[in-house]
Formats: structure tokens, C-alpha cells, sequence
């Protein structure tokens, strides 16, 4: 099934303690789609300066991104630049022009309207919210945030939660957003919020899954139902290249996933965790979405394979 | 099978932001007996001042831990202070004073030599080496140790290493010992100093097992072998009391369990890190070895069926 996926798209320049790269594809929605083109049709809405240099997507359109929706406008593109330390978990900032960005205001192009998979990568609430307003019933809608927005956009964001099935966030943004430490705490109050699903992506720590039982099926109407939840670890890297774009990755395993079973069971969404997992491993191996666009479906089931390995052991004695 | 553990025996006093507690049962071989003899016959090696309050380690002798090798010596007990904040992943020492512990040379009583399974827990490696000279051939050696002895005993600590099966740390501990930053590359260089086991505690973060292959029986002679992995997220808490003797706990179950089973198949040490960090998560849930002790085994087993749901996925599609 199709996935469209709204968001950044980016230059970004990265220093790590092992290189650097300059001016190289990055943005949330770039990430994304690198990730989930190797699961399903992906739809990407976006924008860019007339300054981006366009033949570095080409790489995504051959792998079967639809760029139709991303805008072309006069002005500067999106661009980022950080840098890493030897604690790869968490960039500096050093520089932040969101150039076109700015002004964004996603067109949702006719085509991509009844998409049944959405994601609403890391932007402006009131631009998700405006994105909703122009899909056509989806089947499934995930969403992204970030610290900026959870300050700046609280009502906005609470109001997007509201309208979507699943909501991703790192875990200080889940403390952030639900102002509770304990992250079991954190993922009821967001799930109570509307979600039926919350990722807390812990970064090298792995992510969980919660999820909010559905009262009718499980004959529970009690508020204080239990969540169901699944973890995963992150895999357990030799060498971590690159951070930037690993959660974009994840999401986009994730969605991916889900829109090529078109499967929402919970066994279903346990796997679409790792799937998400796996994909977040490659992001790291390299700069820019290289390593995520080069990988193929043998090392992918290869790497969920070892996943499976990594965490197993009999429930028995 | 019997299991031999010797360590410290303390009083603790702890401050968190659930409460506080004065003077209670602490100390690394106590958390372990207290968490290891759900499992197996547990014998504790140990000192502590006359003016030790013996009704208190009670509970430990009457849940089989054999207290012979527990010296009563002149002078006082060794004894802890410490306070957690809201993060409760490391606590702040405001007094450490060893009294009696400073001067611990562990004597091994006769009917505890042969015991099949022995863990030195958290003391000076010196220590250590000397419980090892006076066992006989044990099947399976685990140890402990803290930063501490890494930065002040670091030749002796690897003299242990070369003599143990099994070492358990935290992942700074880990980092620390083999001054590498990734932890796949710490285990492996803690491996190629002896043990066959490593277990890298990282608190809320869960547990890495990294295993040396049997390079005989895989039929492999290359040093850069694979080294095997193992991981199991800490249990999702809503409400963590005091996370004093959480890793002793750890390695209790751990080695309670591989003591009971005498079964050292990968399968078998797999489900040892789930059953140590089940026992982690109940030494948490209360002061002191308050909880450890009250555990039932239905408790204990449906915890780590807990576990099982927790990471379990379909290998399919």
C-alpha cells in the first residue's frame, strides 16, 4: 500500500569523529523515504530552494520515490550543520537555515490524497494539522516531533495527537511532552491523549512500542487498562558512522512495514519495531541516506535475522 | 548445586525521592545471597563488626543462605550512605566507611571449598585471587568489580580475569577497563583476556551477555571469531524505589540460576541474564533486600514470562 510521507528536505553538512561530509541529502522526509521505499510506494511532499542540487535525489526517485509533491521555490534550501563527539548519541547544532522552510506550506498534490499509510515527519504541528486536512480518510497516520515544538506548539501538537494512530518520539521528548519521568508513566499520558501507539526511540538503547488495547475487543473498559508494550534493542553496532537521520530511518522501517502488510495486529506491529530497528542500524553506517539506499533486501533480512537472535532465549524451566 | 559468594556485608542508609531508610541490610555478597537462594544453596563469605545487628541477616539464613563463612570480628561494620535523585540510574555516595572490611581477608571454610559454583563479588581483586587460591577446581567462576579496583588494581583485576569464567560490569566499568568507547569492542577486548562471559550491565538500559565461541567445538581457530551476543532490556518499572543492590541482584539470579540448572549451554545462559534481571527488577522495588527476599517463585516465573512478551517477535515474513 502507498505511504506518503511530509516533511524536511535538506543539506546537511556533519562532522563526526571519523569524517566529514558537506552539503549532503538530508531532512526528515528524505530519511524517511530512503528507509521505507524498500517496503512500500512512497509519496514524498516537500520543499527545496532552487539551490538544491536536484540530481543528488535522483538516487531516491530510482528507487521508486514518487518526488511529484516536492515543491521547487525561489530561495535557499533547508540546511542543517552539526557535529558529533565520541558520545555519538546526541549532535551540536552549529548552524540552522531553514531558507525556504520557512515558508512551507505542504500541497498535498491530488495523486497522493488517498494514500492509506502517512507520515508526518518532524515539522511545524500546524502544518501536520494541515496536511490531515487535506488526506482523504487514511488508514494509518504516524507522527514525528521534536523539543522545539513540544515548547513552542504545545496545543497544536496536542491537537495532531489527537487525529493520528501513532505518535514517535525520542524518550527525553516523551518526559518533555508528558511532563513524567518514568517512561511507562509517559507513554499512558501520550496514549491517553489520542494515539493508539507510541515509539520511544532510546537512541543505542533501543526503542518501545506501547500500545493502547482496544477496549471493545479486549472486553476491558476500564481507563486503567494496562498498555502493552514491546522492546526492542538497537543492534549493537562495531561502528557507528553517522547518527543523523537514524530516527527518520526508523520511522520509515516502521511505516514501511506496516504499509506493505497492511497488517495492524500486534505481532505485526512488534515486527514493524525491528523492521524500524534494522533500518536505523544501516542509517548509521554512513553519511546521508548512502548506506540506506545501497542495502539490500538479503542484508535487511539478514540484519532483522540477527535481531532475532540478539534478543531470543526459551520461556521454558 | 551449591553456589559460593563472597563479599561485603553492610549497613546501608539511602535517601530517594520515594523515602529513606537507616541502617539497613546492604552489601554486595548479601543482595546476591538474598536474590541467588531462590534458586540454589547459597553460601555466604563475609565479615562484619560486633556491632552488626544479627537479627537482621535473619531472613537471609532462614531463606537457606548458609552463614558459617560470616566472621564477627571487633569493630565496626562496614557502612554505606548514599542519596538518588529523580534520575535514579547512579547514586551519590555522601559516606562510605569500611571499618571491619578494610581489613577483610576471606577464609574459606573447609565445608565450602568445593562448592561447584563460586562469584566474587565486588571487592579488592587481591581479595578475589585469594578465595581462588583456596577453592577447589569449582565448574564455573563469576566476578564483579567497580571502578574503583579498575583505576587502583588494575594488573590484579586482570590477573582475576585470566581465572574466571564469567565478569559482570557496568557499561562504564566496561569502557573503563579496556579504554575502548563501543561496547562490542570492550567485550571483546575483556574476552581476550581470559573470560569466556561477559555480562555489561547498563541499568535502566538492560544487559549485553557477549560469549566467547568454543573455538574447538565450533571447529573455528580465527582470533577474530565472532563473539556471540545476547541482550535483555530492564523490565519497564512504573515505580522504582531504590536501585541500591540492583546488579548484585543481577548476578545472584544470574548465577542462582546457571547453579541450579548446571547447565552452561548458550540457550541456558541466555535465559540466566532474563532470571537476573527479573531478580534486578524486584531488588528495586523496595529498600533494601526487603522485596528480594518476599519473592515468590510464582512472582519470579511470571515475571519472566513478562520478559518473554516484552521482546518476543515472529521470525517470519
Amino acid at each position: 500500500m502507498t505511504l506518503l510521507v511530509v516533511g524536511s528536505v535538506a543539506l546537511d553538512s556533519v562532522q563526526t569523529p571519523f569524517g566529514s561530509a558537506e552539503h549532503v541529502v538530508g531532512g526528515s522526509a528524505t530519511f524517511f523515504a530512503s528507509s521505507a521505499c524498500h517496503f512500500a510506494p512512497v509519496q514524498l511532499v516537500g520543499v527545496v530552494g532552487r539551490d538544491y542540487p536536484m540530481q543528488k535525489l535522483e538516487a531516491l526517485a530510482a528507487s521508486g520515490v514518487d518526488l511529484a509533491g516536492l515543491e521547487r521555490v525561489a530561495g535557499e534550501s533547508f540546511r542543517w550543520r552539526g557535529r558529533y563527539g565520541h558520545d555519538l548519541n546526541s549532535a551540536e547544532t552549529l548552524e540552522t537555515r531553514l531558507g525556504v522552510f520557512a515558508d512551507f506550506r505542504p500541497k498535498i498534490p491530488a495523486a497522493f490524497r488517498h494514500a492509506p499509510y502517512v507520515f508526518l515527519a518532524n515539522i511545524d504541528p500546524q502544518l501536520q494539522l494541515a496536511v490531515l486536512d487535506q488526506v482523504s480518510s487514511p488508514r494509518f497516520v504516524g507522527c514525528d516531533t521534536m523539543n522545539f515544538w513540544i515548547a513552542s506548539r504545545r496545543n497544536e501538537l496536542l491537537d495532531v495527537l489527537r487525529h493520528v494512530d501513532l505518535v514517535t518520539l525520542n524518550d527525553g521528548e516523551a518526559r518533555q511532552l508528558s511532563e513524567q519521568v518514568n517512561l511507562v508513566h509517559a507513554a499512558r499520558w501520550i496514549l491517553d491523549r489520542g494515539p493508539r501507539y507510541v515509539v520511544i526511540k532510546k537512541g543505542e538503547h533501543g526503542a518501545f512500542l506501547f500500545s493502547r488495547p482496544d477496549r471493545a475487543s479486549e472486553g476491558n473498559s476500564s481507563p486503567d487498562a494496562r498498555v502493552r508494550i514491546f522492546f526492542a534493542p538497537a543492534y549493537p553496532l562495531e561502528q557507528v558512522f553517522d547518527p543523523t537521520g537514524a530516527g527518520d530511518a526508523f520511522a520509515g522501517g516502521f511505516m514501511g512495514h506496516v504499509a506493505r502488510t497492511d497488517d495492524l495486529s500486534d505481532q505485526n506491529l512488534r515486527r514493524a519495531v525491528v523492521v524500524g530497528s534494522a533500518m536505523g542500524s544501516f542509517a548509521v553506517e554512513a553519511f546521508s541516506n548512502e548506506r540506506l539506499l545501497a542495502v539490500t533486501a538479503d542484508e535487511i533480512a539478514a540484519r532483522i535475522r540477527e535481531f532475532y537472535e540478539l534478543v531470543t532465549f526459551e520461556n521454558g524451566r
